[in-house]
């Protein structure tokens, strides 16, 4: 008998007949000897709809009385569930997220959980009870509700799995699992078994978004195995967990394409203490999210600074970049927004060399440019042309294999 | 500078624009130097909905679930209500229940307020902010939601009234005020300036909907003065307090119709201890609401027992009679469900006698017959044929001069 927090998201719990899917999964776990705990979402667009209600009457709403809004939707999907699990025969109790004991810090409408006294669920499921939490939700100091921001609910069960010492954090989700690439791009990609927190978290920043980078640092973080899986096919997921020895069999776990990519170039700046340093404080001031950053050999006494950021923007940087070129004492810069990232990733390249030879000579061999390289220790990313950026996350999948990853696996 | 307690019901908020209304005249309120509590109930069809959605799970939905699932109609309002305020310019604050203090019993559906601690508004109103409650709601001794049952919102607001000792509480509705009749039935019915609680609570209990019996006695117990007005336009309404010596000018201050009545009558009962006993003792357990009860002169040891009921009442009613009729050796029984019941109330009729005599005279010149009359100290009710009941409405308006009301008041 294993403790299982299971989570749906909001398009598992879209209407009544979602709710009652979901209540005879949640039933037949318990059936089967667990303890669970289950964490939901909003039904469907529960949230955008209050979202709309608010700008009907303010703009710019309060982010205190935002959270006092949203919390209602996580609220209703709770009770619904009790009463599908009611009717199916099972004992359910739905609590909110205070009531369930998260404690959460003063940051409306983006708070974290700062501790969650669980007496309560506990008491709960001796009595044998399926306990039902709202997601995405916790009392501030304040006793006000406070909100996790959008995707908070993966946040939810990770942490309660961490505080309830569970067996397991099941994601449920409208994907069935990890892939190691995105299916509707590369017809083989494959679903992968087990994926490590590392590899999962460098995916998900490059935009493979299946599971909310904040909750996989959390499960991280306090060792909580997650699965990823579909609500609506009785298939296992992958399994997102601690990296394990075998694990680095597979050099690439996964192919991953950023397409909200532009690139900047400044060129010609002084190669002096100080330069880079002022560039970026700068952008970080107008809010600009810069992800990679090279910087060229020195010519001269001279260097150029390239970097990217995401495609929106793209206007903040150029106003900043523009303003700062003078003062830099920089010839001038080009903005390219015509660029996409592709990235693999995999715990094996630590223990593997020629990863990233392999890599540019397949995609050079269909004469795609790499135009930056960027490297961790478990991931390579390259920029290209956006117009190649699907036929070369195809040609990285063939050259490393990754249709038949799940047959290299151990 | 005084505190109001102002309550607006659900069509008062039935989407963004009646909130905006709402929140202007609370805001002109407080910018008159008063300090204004505001109760709000769901908006519009929000609950009929919730409880719509949850029957799709369960038809049988556990109360407590239920409590928890419309919980969430109020916390939508307040927090809507808030950030229209907000656009205004004014300080506002919305709370549920059991962050307002509000403490209830654990009755989930029909739970009573038990006590409130106010601490949290009146250090928000000390701030100048105008502190927005969920009406309906409160916590139980076991921290879980439970909600006062429909029209709850009013008891609320009295409740809150009366634990801020606040100058008033008004309650704001589509209607503008208590009427001396129904005046889509009576053209000439006029609006009452003020009212005596008791007169209110016959009124109410007579099937004048325009405030619930509970916040009426509620008021009445803790000296709330109440105000019923409309939330559509600036006029003022109806006050209803306690009962002050110049309002017994006024013999009869309103003419109520109940459409909904069923009369039943056993004939030729034994005339000997506990036959009444047993039978009202046997509708009770039927969950029969038995109204008026009338018992005729014995003649030769047997009496008939005459007796209403609500008229969708009858079916459980019969099964319960015809089954006793043999045990308490009576002959039989008839059940009537064309009658209505039609009453005149006034606290006045305490000082004044001859207001029964007038009240026959009038409907036997109208040819209208009387088949039962009951009377309490400040109300004389008559069943009559239901299809008399408007025009013996009409009638009464005008034996009593009710049109020429506010004349005759001081």
């Amino acid at each position: 008998m294993a403790l299982y927090v299971q989570k749906f998201g909001g398009s598992s719990v879209a209407d009544a007949e979602c709710m009652q899917r979901v209540a005879q999964r949640v039933y037949d776990t318990k059936q089967e000897g667990h303890s669970v705990v289950v964490v939901l979402s909003a039904m469907g667009k529960t949230t955008d709809n209050l979202i709309n209600l608010s700008k009907q009457v303010n703009p710019q709403p309060d982010e205190r009385e935002m959270d006092m809004l949203l919390a209602t939707g996580e609220q209703v999907s709770v009770s619904i569930l009790a009463m599908a699990l009611h009717a199916l025969g099972a004992e359910a109790v739905s609590m909110t997220g205070p009531q369930a004991g998260i404690a959460t810090d003063s940051a409306h409408t983006k708070a974290k959980i700062m501790s969650i006294e669980p007496a309560r669920i506990l008491e709960n499921l001796e009595k044998g009870r399926i306990v039902i939490v709202c997601g995405f939700q916790g009392r501030s100091p304040t006793d006000d509700i406070a909100t996790l921001g959008r995707g908070g609910s993966d946040t939810t069960a990770v942490a309660l799995a961490a505080a309830l010492k569970a067996d397991r954090c099941q994601i449920f989700t409208d994907v069935d699992g990890v892939y190691t690439a995105d299916p509707r791009i590369v017809k083989q990609a494959s679903k992968l078994t087990t994926i490590a927190y590392d590899e999962m978290l460098e995916l998900a920043s490059l935009g493979a978004k299946v599971l909310q980078s904040r909750s996989v640092e959390f499960a991280k973080k306090y060792g909580v195995e997650l699965e990823v899986l579909t609500s609506f096919d009785r298939i296992p997921g992958t399994v997102v967990k601690e990296e394990v020895e075998d694990m680095e069999n597979i050099v690439v776990r996964g192919v991953a394409v950023d397409k909200n990519q532009a690139k900047v170039t400044i060129q010609r700046v002084p190669d002096r203490p100080g330069v880079a340093a002022t560039l970026f404080k700068e952008l970080a001031a107008a809010n600009v999210n810069v992800d990679m950053i090279v910087q060229n050999v020195s010519e001269h006494g001279h260097t150029d600074i390239s970097f990217t950021v995401p495609r929106d923007e793209i206007n903040r940087t150029r106003a900043t970049v523009d303003g700062l070129l003078e003062s830099i004492g920089s010839a001038g810069a080009t903005y390219d927004v015509d660029t996409a990232k592709v990235s693999i990733v995999g715990v094996g390249m630590r223990s593997h060399s020629g990863v990233a030879y392999k890599m540019f000579e397949a995609l050079s061999a269909h004469k795609i440019n790499v135009e930056m390289i960027s490297t961790s220790e478990i991931k390579i990313s390259v920029v290209i042309r956006s117009a190649y950026a699907d036929q070369a996350m195809q040609v990285l999948h063939d050259a490393f294999d990754l249709d038949k990853i799940n047959e290299q696996a151990s």
